[in-house]
């Protein structure tokens, strides 16, 4: 073996994909120590994306104060990849569930501190923004961090304001004039897992806005919100988001990624694809390795595994999934270039059990794996 | 792939040896229509033992009646092997469980037809005889199958009885000089996967007579029975079975094939691997499957899968377990020679509901196994 890629994603709520990158890798190396290992962990826009990024790319990462949930200071920070040319950018940093704790008001907090971030990296230089969304604590349609670069929010009384999630619908007039000049050079990549439609009953608010803090009835008067708020963006900028799926990703903010910023929605494991360059990293590769904490129908709609299936087919390298719980249904992951799927299920346990023992088990499943590849390739070779 | 073996155990209420083996080969058949398939399935001495010799080595089966648990008349069988040179019986074809319902009268129940069996082997010429403990509904020390093979049994008054589970202690001598000649000529077997003594808390009474219908009373009465007639052996034919482990298998018969018949007491898995002759089948395979319910530990004191890799690791031939659960501390199993363990469980859920999906979780994952290999293969050859 000279070069296996590993390319996971999370095992949601069980491992994430650095620490699955680096067992992994961990035992690779006790089998073939001179193989070249490239680990990618997958973002998926929420907490972690930048770590991901910069252990894929290399980079740095900037730290500075922005304006938190409350528009309290918070100290947050962003990452520099491509030599300084590219940010990534994670919601949750400064407009993140964890920073709100227990004071959860998903309709009075702002995502200001990530409009911030966006202009501290693009006076930077930066000509590429990658926005993570998810984990957010906001509902306010990114009208926050659209403010922070300098749009315009104005009431029926031509008053400016920065809009929340519960005064979206005082929004009269948007001006655009003063938008940052470098946010319409630069390009701006939303990553977005989801594809919620803005408002009703799979919208952001009636989906996401309860474990924001939001009861029923402030659920509704979110998506009140939002829909009023939709209806004056689409006469304002010409930007229909009701048709746009993941409008409703992080409060809305995929939504007005897309109104504002002008920002191309996009899965998480096809941004990492191309920023990493994929396709040139394959080559060569023995092996690739990727996972994902439940393979099935719903995973074969363009996720991670067969996000990167698509990819190895074509560089003919074989790829090995290794999941959590393999569902029912799957052929459609081998017809797509997953050579075979392994899970790391290794006692018949309730969920609850299996997570806890998540990490040794996965090491036990790759250590098997990879005593068995290097039996058969000494055994071929004979 | 040229060649491949197939050698496990049964995963015990889940899935027979035979079960296990067909659907391996049947998704093998799928990547490598060529390939040679030989199909082992491991007897474990209980129920479908004679299928599973004569599913590996090809013979006959004979049918025959001879008395049951209740000396009624019974329709039973063994298998001759080996161009009728070996028979293989199972006990329980005449004295096991489900020939009593549930009737279950540990005290009162008899071996004689295994003796029957036994004989009717004999008699057609055979020179070795296989005897598969397990499964059975007796607790009588074997002494019913030595009575039909002419072993005598007197009590105080010099009355010749053929005792059963509740009348061992009335056993005063033993007269063995109207043994049938060919007993002692023959090359007597039995195969016997567990290690208790004869009596005591660990005995035959203490650990299997519950399951054959005695009540706590009732096994305490049986034990000291075994307990007595071992005594009684002891003066009479010089044998102390209180020394001898598996002495306690099928209610005693591991101690009566000893002390009547001069038998060894095998593992299953070794007497199937001197059987099949492994050793010259193993010859140029380019890989085994194995595999049993759960390995571990435990299963690692002389188990299928332990037992098959001192066989593989000489012969250079790779080893794959296939299991139901992967206990802790399975280290040892990799020295011994097994290259790989891949565990079937593929979703995380609890073992009742495992076992109602083993099959086809078995064939997902040996499916998965055969294109991962398969898509190795024609990567190395590249």
């Amino acid at each position: 073996m000279y070069k296996i890629i590993l390319i996971p994603a999370s095992f949601k709520g069980t491992m994430s994909s650095m620490e699955i990158c680096a067992i992994m890798a961990r035992v690779i190396r006790q089998y073939f120590p001179q193989c070249e290992i490239v680990s990618i962990p997958v973002a998926d826009g929420g907490e972690g994306t930048v770590d991901a990024f910069l252990t894929a790319m290399g980079g740095k990462k900037v730290t500075l104060t922005v304006k938190g949930p409350y528009m309290e200071e918070v100290p947050a920070f962003y990452g520099l990849i491509d030599d300084g040319k590219t940010a990534v950018i994670e919601m949750a940093a400064c407009a993140g569930l964890p920073l709100v704790g227990a004071n959860r008001q998903a309709h009075k907090t702002t995502t200001y501190g990530v409009g911030q971030l966006m202009a501290h990296a693009l006076r930077g230089g930066c000509t590429k923004i990658i926005v993570g969304l998810g984990g957010s604590a906001t509902n306010d349609l990114g009208t926050g961090a659209a403010a922070a670069l300098g749009v315009r929010f104005l009431d029926l009384d031509g008053n400016e304001f920065i809009p929340v999630g519960e005064t979206l619908s005082r929004i009269d007039m948007i001006d655009m004039s003063d938008l940052m000049p470098a946010v319409r050079q630069a390009e701006i990549v939303s990553m977005c897992d989801i594809d919620n439609p803005l408002y009703g009953k799979a919208g952001a608010a009636y989906v996401f806005a309860p474990q924001k803090g939001a009861d029923s009835q402030m659920v509704k008067h979110l998506d009140d919100q939002l829909r009023a708020a939709a209806r004056t963006i689409k006469r304002e900028l010409g930007v229909d988001l009701a048709n746009i799926p993941g409008s409703g990703a992080a409060g809305g903010m995929g939504g007005g990624m897309v109104a504002f910023f002008d920002s191309r929605l996009q899965m998480g494991i096809e941004t990492v694809l191309d920023i990493v360059h994929f396709d040139e990293k394959v080559h060569g590769a023995d092996l690739v390795f990727s996972g994902e904490g439940k393979i099935d129908t719903q995973s074969l709609r363009g996720k991670v595994v067969i996000g990167v299936a698509r990819r190895t087919k074509p560089a003919g390298v074989p790829l090995v999934a290794v999941v959590g719980d393999i569902g029912d249904d799957i052929e459609k992951a081998y017809e797509e270039g997953v050579s075979a799927i392994f899970s790391i299920n290794r006692v018949a346990v309730p969920v609850q059990e299996a997570r806890a023992r998540a990490k040794s088990d996965l090491a036990l499943t790759m250590d098997n794996l990879m005593r068995f590849i290097k039996r058969m390739r000494e055994q071929t070779s004979k």
